[in-house]
């Protein structure tokens, strides 16, 4: 499910909860006087990381400016009367995907407070593991919290923080949150980068006409013409300021405890978009290597290469080329399903994957096909295509996966089915897999044929290059709210709307 | 500017800022299955207390429900799809008008907070006159403040109470505001009522199927068949509770400081309804008796009296019986103007007064009038009205006005425009004022003609028996905010939007 | 329920169908640079002739525009930008009470059609007694319907017309059509008015900085400033158009059969606003002169007279000079009803009447009460407000209606339940109808006394001077569609939306 | 400008101008109990063909049903409530692109008319050559034109049409059209097709549990598992009814003038999806040999072929597998941007290109790239792209353009710029364009070269197996409107809106 052309749009897998879903992306720049545009087309880039909500929050030298709009970045944020009402030259903005029901516009980030030393906006991707412990904390203590979002248990610990400067505050909060996380904040003249201490969210630094920019991934620079300055590290803390000569001031420090990065592997996998450069490492490139590996470890007599679009079509370009078998676009898919916010009928459902990809059947009738896809959830999606590239005339089908199976639960900002749920966990062999998916082979990509496809090396089962608990149940953190809660993530008990 | 039928519509003279408006109207209910639509009902019959947002929160035994909607009572709250999302036997609701230009749904009322004890709503009607003191010293303590709205403050003061007890934590908040208000809260089994130490806002306790309630005003009992119980005194706070057998327990507790009370006048001039009975009096004998005052006081030949639609009608039909002259509807009211939403053209602002009001020309032509209005705020409304008539062929305008001249701002719930826009600091004559509207004589209801209007007795100079600052100066409180802050009102640093 | 403040306000009577409908009001101006704002403002005035959508053509010297809207004039026709749509300086305007379901926006009028001789646009106030029968006939020969309104009609007949201009063929259509209208229409360079050859329906000319403007009724005329010309007369058809030297030719002529005129008697008891001139003579006084004759007619010993809100404030105010007893508002209306565009609950609408109207216990409690109201159709109004007036503490409730009892459906425009449906016909004795409504006695006025309040004579029944078939049965033109079709209103068998 | 997955999304090249659209796709059902839905979704696989608006008919035994909305397919009509309007066994629905800035609701399609003989909708892919003329002859005739859409005309011409038989009017109205167009038909008990004289606009037949089923393309029929029946013919009209017993007649006829069938070829090159078969030929295996044969007549050494997606994308293949040079994702694409109705503002737009394609730097820099693209209209967008990539680094850009060059308008369906904005009509030399475009080497597939790609064989000169106007000037039919009228297609005299 990773991306040819981007679009990691919401779809009929979505529907059956048959795709992993990334949270968030994350935008911000400062002292420059287009600062919302900017922002608005970085987010534009960054819309595959979340396409439920956006907000932007500026600062004009007198007052914070706040948007923020249900829908997709390029629906409200291209309109000139939206963009006037965020004029100033510093700007952090945030694009969103809820797992939970809840949409309300008061959860939609950056969130923002007036501090005694001033205001101050946040956003973040990622998630805490102790979000709701100390949540918890505050209230007794209290606090009076009118989001769910764990952001504002990030802005409490900041306002109740016995340190004086912003800066301060904001490192103070942020050592007392775990999990895995990429943030930015900003102040009247301050613009602040974060990762968490073994750096399971991108973040990278750039910069246009000598001015400062963050975002989740370098196609957020590029869109703009910025260039890459560097990837933020594990547990730093970035610190840029307004001068009042108009210089800006650089200040890194660390804020983490030394650990080394493990990068999340969903990343190569499926989220990043190919043309992003993540860890140093060009998404596509680990994409292709993916099918590359795959060709070496599970090969099979057919007659043409079908990539399940648009996520498996790099690793079906690799397979091909390493297999020798023809690439070809057996499966054409309606872009124009992305967008469908009404809920279908059921009628409407029951014709299923259709309404997303149909066969080509000139490219597929009477044919031997390998099917390569990035990744299986919970395997709807797959049993669906299986059957329909059956359904076109293939004489035999090959389901071909450039990852390894998921048997876990993601808790940094990935939203994961049940683990019940997870096909994984349901099949305990590969051949009950193939059977219930109806395909005439299955295979998965190694995890040393993953880590390989991506760094280059095996696992280094010690010290993981990454982290992968989705497929090894080897957590990088300890999980705080889960252990502690039986409950599963509480829902607010308050039902609100408008 | 008082009621003949109850409309305080916002309209021409709006836009004009030539009307006084008071800030809300409040309802609850405990121990009720149809606790939302009674409260629906209430708001409506408050509506003209306030006309711009409403919000209704419930407790259905599991959990909290919020809807807040921009608009009428009438255009939300009557549809089934939003009641059903409000289920409950706990309710307080919320009807309100905007002192500032900001209108986002998150100051609008009742807000909300989850404590440590469990979940808290209130809502108010008034103003705190150490609200901003008060939100200043939080913040500097790491309070976070998501709206504009006073009413956080007292929610902050709740949940950082020392207190145990929800009812006492909010005694103890309530001790530390000071101004004009009335005020609801409800928890998971408790509906609370208050008012401030003299009183100066209305609030009442009604009763309907054994179930108690609370309201602004007595109209609010009537809407729904509910017996008045008794007001709620001054200072007093009332606590009723679901107990476990079913039964609903009531305790009264004085939270003031044994002050006498002493309400608005103008909720006898003004803002209340005319069938509501306030301070146990009839508002519509009261607004009688100051046309009655008023024709004894300043009587004039003429042919016929007529009221200023909708205020003056009361106090125009006593004026006609104590003076003998015939009442008739010498101006007709386009109530369709109410809801004008829409800011309309200068072109259109300039036809002025006619939106509203037209001459009733047979009633008008070649007669001697009487023009009886409630109140003049700017006089741009009265200047207006008189010129109709005049182009209408009236021979001779007489204004005469059921009561004093306004000279001060209010600071406990009713929006006055600044202090120098007002016509009686504009013109120290009556003679200049009269000259500037534009009438043949003009005359003022005296401070004793409307006090013995109200409560039969001339004022009792040394202890009032109500709050009458708007025309004497004489404030009932002390002012923390205005004292203390020169720059008036502070708006918030963030502008936000959606 | 004629009215006191104009508010023919969409209420709960409406809710119960126990209201009569005007189905339109029409406005029109030639050669004003602001005739679309003057339109708007026109409209806005005549708003209680109908309040569902409205819709306003203009033409400027090159191409005509056009802008409809659901809802309240006041809701969108005083935006800037909906009238920067509409600029020229001819247009016609219309305000619409629908008599279906129907509330599609291409049943809005003004309709337009492109004619070989250039556009042409129409909107009538009325109702057509043939439209039926000349739509079947129309269609049979090749004509395409898009709307279900009559006025489509009209203009296929001006399209199929073999005259030449288009005056012509305008007076050729509406020689063809029968039953009660009045009609504007215009073209690139003309305004047409006309009414039907007993003129139902009102219309009248007047006249603003020298430009021609026609209007349902006089306050039209008087919201703009611009003066009363005289009533277009029955039959008549008058013809302005603008000419090459930019002055305006008027030209009067005579379409119909010389019949005498035959004004609807409703517009005098509930349709007119009360400070309009309808046929020459003021509502408001023929309204009071009803309340005068009913007292004389239908005495009854008594301590207060009260309105029934709005429509039968002007009778009782009549009533109370003629009696002497003293006038009182013992019935507050709640105005904010009026725009419920949101069905209640069936829970809320069980509260009924009390949504609109409450009772001001200090006037009724311990009295006997004289209820006065304009007229009665099917009653259940009348049963709640009796109801609530008792529950108040009336000793005795006597209820006087100032019109006659109605009997019979109307065609010409106004909307009627079934006939079976009419108290009047439900019960046969005054005694068991009011008995009904539970009043202590019940009165109507006479057919006579009606005659002589508006037009000071006794009914002529050789040739009566105004039409009352709601009263008597006295149709006065055949009944085509109804005669003809056993169906009743046959409804499009397309349904739309969108 | 083809199609990988099928996404002819709004997108930044049409805000330049720089694309194609095909105005139109339609479906029809006749017999089935779930008509609408299957319209829905054969629609929503029309998609690319029209996304403007899309609108349905049914008729349920006893009324016509029709839903209009502006949007996606997707976006309203799997709304369970929007089906809900919809039900009925027949069903005929339109998907739309409009030529116009006219976007009124009253153009989208199907239109209905109510005739003597009944109901009938009706809707259309493609234009009428004779549109205007008609119409002016209609008017003339006493006709009223709602709509500025062609297919009212033939509404009128079967309105007015001296045959008895809803079959025989609308083949009378037909014949009477000149033009390309593929048009479906309904009444109470048929579903009517028909494709103009020579076929220029694709229609095919299916089937469906035994009932008939029309659609412009195959991908319609694939997406709910209908069967492909056959093309309809040029100048055939097929009339299937349902029978009393409820069995399906099928009864086809020729209308037109045996003329032999001329395709359109740029539903070959760009507008039909790639899965579907358009004249029995698989579209996606036609733009494969454009490429292929693109290769053969303008090889080139390079190290990547690159398409330009989507529409490139499967020439790209045919390239490389023809050349041996490897095909890379050199260029992604953001589909976010498709939807995006809101104008960018001048700032946003000035990023150009960027905000839909980004450059993949680790496939370009270094490299000597190969652009593949299916098209070039005025050439503004390939000078943005070739500019992107050689700002990625690339060494050499050769653009490969796999069909011939666009020099002459369409006006039978396809909405394209004035003949002076078409880059082929401005530079009059390949070498003058490649410098514009800034590409090192620029070639255009031949016409033969094109033939052959699609149907095996050269162009025969005196009897051409396509419409290839665009590239030759060799018009298929007479254009009456065209060259009886100067101004170009007039604009309606109505500025309508709501």
């Amino acid at each position: 499910m990773t991306e040819l052309s981007v679009s990691a749009h919401r779809s009929d897998s979505d529907l059956d909860g048959d795709t992993l879903h990334e949270e968030c992306g994350v935008f911000g720049i400062l002292g420059h006087p287009d600062a919302a545009t900017l922002t608005a087309l970085g987010l534009h880039a960054l819309q595959h990381r979340g396409q439920e909500a956006a907000g932007i929050v500026t600062f004009d030298g007198k007052q914070f400016h706040n948007e923020k709009r249900m829908g997709l970045v390029g629906d409200h944020y291209t309109d000139p009367a939206t963009l006037a009402k965020l004029p100033g030259f510093i700007a952090i903005g945030h694009t969103r995907y809820s797992t939970t029901g809840e949409v309300a516009l008061r959860n939609v980030q950056p969130l923002f407070a007036e501090l005694e030393v001033g205001g101050i906006a946040i956003a973040h991707n990622g998630n805490f593991t102790n979000g709701l412990t100390l949540r918890r904390q505050l209230i007794a203590g209290g606090a009076i919290c009118q989001s769910t979002s764990d952001t504002e248990v990030v802005l409490h610990l900041i306002a109740r923080s016995r340190y004086t400067s912003t800066a301060d505050r904001f490192i103070d909060a942020i050592r007392q949150m775990e999990g895995g996380y990429s943030m930015l904040a900003m102040t009247r003249t301050k613009l602040i980068a974060a990762r968490d201490p073994i750096g399971i969210r991108p973040l990278v630094m750039g910069e246009l006409d000598g001015k400062p920019i963050f975002a989740s991934e370098t196609c957020a620079l590029d869109i703009i013409g910025a260039k890459f300055i560097r990837d933020v590290e594990n547990g730093e803390v970035i610190i840029c300021e307004v001068q009042p000569d108009g210089s800006i001031s650089i200040d890194a420090r660390k804020a983490g405890t030394g650990q080394p990065e493990r990068l999340c592997l969903f990343e190569y996998v499926y989220f990043a978009r190919p043309d992003s450069m993540v860890g140093g490492r060009s998404v596509y490139v680990a994409r292709k290597n993916m099918g590359i590996n795959l060709a070496k470890e599970s090969p099979v007599e057919a007659d043409v290469v079908v990539p399940v679009p648009d996520g498996g079509t790099p690793a079906a370009l690799g397979y091909a080329q390493e297999s020798g078998i023809p690439f070809e676009y057996g499966i054409i898919r309606n872009h124009y399903v992305g967008r469908t916010f009404i809920e279908p009928t059921q009628q409407i459902r029951a014709f299923g994957v259709k309404l997303k990809h149909s066969a080509n059947r000139a490219m597929i009738e009477g044919k031997r096909v390998v099917l390569v896809d990035d990744s299986i959830v919970r395997g709807t999606t797959s049993l669906k295509i299986v059957q329909m590239i059956r359904d076109a005339g293939a004489t035999e089908v090959h389901l071909r996966v450039a990852s390894p199976r998921i048997y876990y639960p993601d808790f940094y900002g990935i939203d994961t089915p049940d683990r019940e749920k997870l096909i994984a966990n349901q099949y305990d062999s590969l051949e009950a897999m193939c059977k219930y998916i109806g395909a005439d082979s299955l295979e998965f990509l190694s995890i040393n044929g993953l880590y390989r496809a991506v760094g280059g090396e095996d696992r280094n089962d010690t010290r993981p290059q990454f982290t992968d608990h989705y497929f090894t149940g080897d957590y990088p953190t300890r999980l705080l709210d889960k252990d502690g809660e039986t409950m599963g993530r509480k829902v607010s008990v308050l039902a609100s709307n408008g």
